[in-house]
């Protein structure tokens, strides 16, 4: 058994983008991301083998995906499971309070 | 693409303890669950196939792991990653505000 809490840092969060799995198997991995104002950049578009079940707990974003009309604006509970191969980018963080996500990746 | 949000119910949260699947798929299994005071039947113990992460979203709730000397107490945040096989009941969840869960059921 293992646990922990999402919304704690034993060492303090770090400046930049953050990244922590909280779980790896073959075909899976669940990770918690910290987001302070980054956003993809210019012309860069996620393009995952795995499909992505991503759920925005804290903050705030602006997540596109490609061909979309309209940008998705992301509040805490908003939850997106995007299909692997379904092109899209972070396109704006927030940064007071950072934004915080759980992210479930897995095989298609 | 499919999205929602984990504190919204389009037709109000039901009276009982509530299970939404999210995403389903051969071997994933993504629920929201909300108790509202719900807890395991005496002498009852979940003994699961598939591993198993929970995250607490709101409220509060008390875990106990078959052979574990001390209950855990979760609060917001609190996940627990728990393997196939590992015997827990639920002893208790808060009503108001009730408890929140998200698990990710997982072939192991």
């Amino acid at each position: 058994m293992t646990r922990g809490n999402l919304f704690q840092w034993p060492e303090g969060p770090a400046g930049g983008e953050r990244f922590d799995a909280l779980v790896t198997r073959p075909g899976l991995r669940i990770e918690r991301i910290l987001s302070t104002g980054q956003a993809s950049a210019e012309g860069f578009w996620y393009d995952q083998r795995d499909d992505e079940f991503v759920l925005l707990l804290a903050g705030a974003a602006t997540l596109r995906l490609e061909g979309a009309a309209e940008a998705l604006h992301l509040a805490p509970g908003d939850w997106v499971h995007l299909p692997a191969g379904c092109r899209h980018r972070v396109e704006w963080t927030s940064t007071a309070p950072p934004a915080l996500w759980l992210a479930v990746h897995h095989a298609p």
